[in-house]
């Protein structure tokens, strides 16, 4: 079959590969439905992580189960299932305790840009729908495999409860989730850092009531203006660098929660500066697994379109070009057609 | 009056200083009924933060209002009161928000190892009991000016739940009060990570139900043997060093809460590290101005003794000693006679 490999920093092609079976007997082998490019891609397209070999690339799926391995009892063939990002087993304390981005066993997936993909551990990772979706809601299932996931975490993390006002760090896709989330959280105010005009148009639509275009010492200083002099309740960090961190930190109010869901590169972060701060820190892989059911309620229920955050749409032969189109901004995030 | 004055590290005085009086209107004079050295009293004396010049130390204090200015309007002469080492305002969105400790016009409070101490902000920052408390009870008020707030606020930081394993990282008087908090907070497990005789039995008789001896890896290695494998709950950090913060970080499980108290000194944290350890890290002064009237309800009924971290009394003239003692770990925490 044709998939994707990065041999190397910008390098990224479409190539004949073998094709995925089953290996152990928790796997399961699903047919895609559709697949997309995420924004943590671009960390070893841009050189900023390290490529050691050709990387079989792609974290976010869903599609037809076509076959399972002789242990896995919760999905069989035919079924339309979305996973997590992080494949998790489903048994052990962190994922019955409800961290399964933190499983003990926990995989990451990968080779999911590609029109078949097997998935470890598929019990503890995968989730059914009841019935076969319809086709229009495939993009947002697919997103909910991580994109979703991530933003949604991202205000959970920062505690989005009703009323309070939440900030959003970053406007890729993630971040646009992010202003999605704590809408549907309750978020009274939403304010959007971003200055494109498309995300911002996005942020708006998602349910943002704010839009700051300043970044640094203005960005802050636009946000206290807003917050009684002090920040907000809630801050989403979806980039994961030094300098968004830092805006993040600053951007909330003191006893405020940020949670942070952008892959830090190159982040330290003092630790005095941190106490005097008093601000809650939590961040991390997003635990999608324990979000999917929630999804598919609001996704299939049309209550939320988080499918929309595509804004380009590719063959899978043309991924050289999706990476391209994100890395240069032109695009919040492709969807790869199989 | 004679009054305690740091020079430099090691040389701490008793000395004769100027008697302090009202200067601002919303200031309060108050007759210290006891005083003590805190943990925090060593970092300057030890030469780990500077002393760029002579230091009036002491910032716990509870005792009688003598005097007060013509905007205090809470407390007046004649009542016994507590008040936090941070001292503020009672007026700004963060004092009203519960935040007290970053009231946006903080101040940290000194001159308090002396027979008299001026109170700036004495509404927002001094709590009246209802009237005057027995004598044998003074330790156990004083100890709500900062010890106890801070022991407390670690524990609160750390999400201590009914039934939720505890780990408190550092057996100093802080950690010891973060060992009763846990307890008075409901946790069903609190493992002290001490290697001192005499603070591994305070610790037990103020909760802990487990003494871990071991440190770093081993210690770790401790905690998880008695948390599935997965770490605890909730973990107070009351040191401040690296070793000890990643002690903490180590010790909480994924999804876990890591309160911090000790004022971090030479600590830095990665970014990704904190990112994959997906724990809730949450540090800063105590709130203490939040807690005193529970503290009130707590100690005046006798339901908590934190009185007995005291295990050194020194007259005021002696306070060199007290120090002296602290600092080689003869005492936990020296009260000072007045």
């Amino acid at each position: 079959m044709r998939a994707t490999v990065l041999y190397s920093p910008g390098d990224v092609r479409c190539v004949e590969v073998e094709e995925p079976r089953i290996i152990e007997p928790t796997d399961a082998i699903i047919k895609l439905s559709a697949s997309c490019i995420c924004g943590s891609d671009l960390w070893p397209y841009r050189g900023l992580q390290p490529v050691n070999e050709p990387a079989h690339m792609g974290h976010e799926y869903c599609g037809v189960v076509v076959e399972v391995g002789s242990a896995v009892s919760t999905v069989k063939p035919g079924q339309f299932v979305v996973g997590s990002f992080v494949l998790s087993c489903g048994k052990c304390p962190n994922c019955l305790g409800g961290w399964p981005s933190s499983c003990v066993n926990r995989q990451f997936m990968s080779g999911g840009q590609a029109p078949i993909a097997r998935i470890p551990n598929a019990d503890g990772t995968l989730v059914a729908t009841a019935e076969m979706p319809p086709e229009d809601l495939i993009p947002s299932l697919l997103a909910a495999s991580d994109v979703l996931g991530t933003g949604w975490y991202a205000a959970d993390a920062a505690r989005v409860q009703p009323g309070c006002t939440a900030v959003v760090v970053g406007d890729g896709a993630v971040g646009l989730m992010g202003v999605l989330a704590a809408k549907q959280l309750g978020a009274e105010r939403i304010i959007a850092m971003s200055r494109h005009k498309p995300r911002q148009e996005l942020a708006l639509e998602y349910g943002a009531t704010h839009i700051i275009t300043e970044r640094g010492d203005e960005g802050a200083a636009k946000i206290r203006e807003l917050t009684n002099g002090i920040g907000a309740d809630s801050v989403l960090e979806c980039v994961g660098t030094q300098e968004s961190m830092m805006q993040a930190v600053n951007a909330a109010r003191p006893g405020g929660s940020i949670g942070f869901v952008g892959v830090p590169h190159g982040v330290s972060l003092d630790g005095q500066m941190l106490f005097f701060a008093q601000k809650n820190l939590l961040g991390g892989p997003a635990p999608v697994r324990r979000y999917l059911p929630q999804f598919f309620d609001l996704i299939l229920s049309r209550k939320i379109d988080p499918g929309k955050v595509f804004d380009l749409e590719l063959p899978l032969e043309d991924v050289a070009e999706g990476y391209k189109a994100m890395d240069e901004r032109r695009a919040i995030k492709t969807l790869l057609r199989l």
